[in-house]
């Protein structure tokens, strides 16, 4: 099944007449003068903005431009550091770990998953972890950089704490996302990009603004009470700091909730604290009082150093094909791979322009007014 | 929080009428002499009748002696290769490729993991995958290897098909469990040892036993129905393969069912498609009328590569300590670590004995009865 022809959209602008469409390289090149303007180096500034549009193509709003007056307010008011020496600390065989000098995680992330590609280039596989960042937008940003050079791509990150561990109440863990791109023969490659919480928050931001109910099962009180139904009102609560979002498998033990609590804990220990970082409820918010000193990890897998490249492409496509033969379930529209949906959407929206929502749109205008830049995105009336 | 003194078990015995307790040393000597006797070498044979032991030891029952019948059944039977010539067959830096020429999947998973140990001893991080192979018993005793010597230690594989991919109905993955080991300065080591499925089908045969409801969320039938309530009647439904597991986050997608399905998914194309093992619905079981053609994967990270020894034990113990310190959830009974209830189950049996069901006593002693052996274990009556 080939969908190369329709305009797919996974994250569908509602109601339409609260977005503009953009083009994608005006959106990014704005995004780019405006890290330019508060301080960071030309090439410093279009890898942010390659990694934050890159979410926007890809149906991930949550995680794209809109972050921009976060990651600006961290360089301007405290504590991300706009010009950093990025430097590998430590170097041995197949792994290494890198400070990121309290700079934008999409600097470090970018700069780690280039040492890790050399390095399996040499040994097969490697890891790189990184200490001393800051949030680094999507993960499968990063997998993705090992799955265009043809080898299996990972990567994964701490993050603020949101989620409850398991059995207990209140915020511990980050969202912790783990990222696995996988190439195929023909785009897209298979990309795994989940948190390993049940929902990342900007899920129940898109339902507060679509007026849906949140179901039972993603967030509890401080109490230990179910929050459900009112996505503002829920919403209201996590931002309060008076709720934490559920580990995937939801609450308790019964549906898996040690497993999504198990596993990111165990990402937060490799990302944090064997990387030097900070992890659970020390990891910092971009802007704060404090570099928010975030860990992530980045390994790649050759691919031809078990199999022949054209070996792993034909098993590979087969499996792809038993997968989209498989009976959909009665309440589904689609079979999906991982990743799928994603790259429908970037295919989209290179074609008709990245759909922006006014407000946020406003707000890169006011951005710019702000650190003195002349441009101006067409945000409609 | 110490619980030395205690005797927990994490599946204790119930109704204990109908169990013996055997001891450790004289299970594991009778499991080898069995396996000695279908044709292993005595040192496989004791191999394997340690990772079986381990996961009795553990309370991970579904896992132990229970399946000694299958692996022998395989051997005697088709297609186990009780001698196997367990080659490396690529080896390039930090990675192998391990054929495990039809044996017994623990055999090549030890093989394999000590391949990895020494590979990290020299590149910090390694990859060793095991193609040709059988079921391999519990993943976490692998992942412990390492953590033994040090590491953090990963072990995963692939296994026969009883989960639901996302959005279709029937059994498409195996429930394809994920294992990371973490050293500390004192044992426990923290240990997640996790099916990406909801839950594994041991569960449901525990509840068929204990007379308990198999909750809406689990399984789903081949139309696509929720599977729930009286768990023997599921039980057969499962059996007879008419009805699949869910992926870890359940049905659809609501609550993450494209997130276990997408790792068991990753899982499987490391695990098969790039070893060169079956993958999917291809996968045999033990017991068959071809090689199951199972696939694992291996990895070790040397902590020391990353950071002083000490130092990580240190901000290890503070974040235990912080997560033992979580206020608990009223409806829980204690706040655990991965590994914790594992680990202080086996040092209770190490103790008082392991509780064997006595069905499955008498069907060891049969199968002692049935390879010309003369001893045979105390059932009780």
């Amino acid at each position: 099944m080939t969908l190369l022809g329709e305009l797919y959209e996974r994250e569908p602008p509602i109601p339409p007449e609260e977005y503009v469409r953009i083009g994608y390289s005006e959106l990014k090149a704005f995004v780019t003068s405006i890290f330019r303007a508060v301080g960071l180096s030309s090439e410093d500034a279009e890898v942010v903005s390659d990694v934050l549009v890159a979410a926007d193509l890809m149906g991930i709003s949550s995680h794209g431009v809109q972050r921009v007056r976060r990651y600006v307010d961290g360089i301007l008011r405290c504590c991300v550091n706009p010009r950093p020496n990025i430097r590998v600390v430590r170097d041995r065989g197949a792994v290494a770990l890198v400070d990121a000098d309290g700079g934008l995680g999409h600097l470090a992330g970018v700069r780690a998953m280039e040492i890790a590609l050399r390095k399996t280039e040499v040994y097969g596989v490697s890891l790189v972890l990184v200490r001393n960042s800051q949030h680094y937008g999507i993960a499968g940003y990063y997998a993705l950089k090992a799955a265009e050079r043809g080898y299996i791509g990972i990567s994964s990150t701490n993050s603020e704490p949101l989620v409850a561990y398991v059995n207990t109440v209140g915020r511990t863990l980050g969202t912790n996302p783990i990222a696995v791109a996988i190439p195929r023969r023909e785009p897209p490659p298979i990309l795994f990009d989940a948190a390993t919480a049940v929902v990342p928050v900007g899920k129940i931001e898109l339902y507060s603004k679509l007026g849906r109910k949140v179901p039972e099962g993603w967030v509890i009180g401080e109490d230990g009470s179910v929050l459900a139904g009112d996505a503002v009102g829920v919403l209201e609560e996590i931002r309060k700091g008076r709720a934490a979002i559920l580990p995937l498998g939801g609450l308790g033990e019964e549906f898996g909730g040690h497993k999504g609590s198990g596993l990111a804990l165990v990402v937060d220990i490799i990302c944090g604290v064997l990387s030097g970082a900070a992890w659970g409820v020390h990891v910092g918010y971009t802007v704060g009082t404090k570099p928010a000193n975030v860990g992530h990890a980045f390994s790649a897998i050759d691919v031809e150093s078990f199999i022949p490249r054209e070996e792993f492409y034909e098993r590979l496509e087969k499996y792809v094909l038993e997968i989209k033969s498989l009976r959909k379930h009665p309440s589904a529209d689609r079979v999906w791979l991982p990743g799928e949906k994603a790259w429908l959407t970037s295919q989209t929206r290179l074609k008709i322009g990245i759909p922006i929502h006014k407000r946020v749109c406003r707000e890169l205008n006011e951005i710019a007014s702000d650190v003195g830049l002349g441009e101006r995105l067409p945000c409609g009336t």
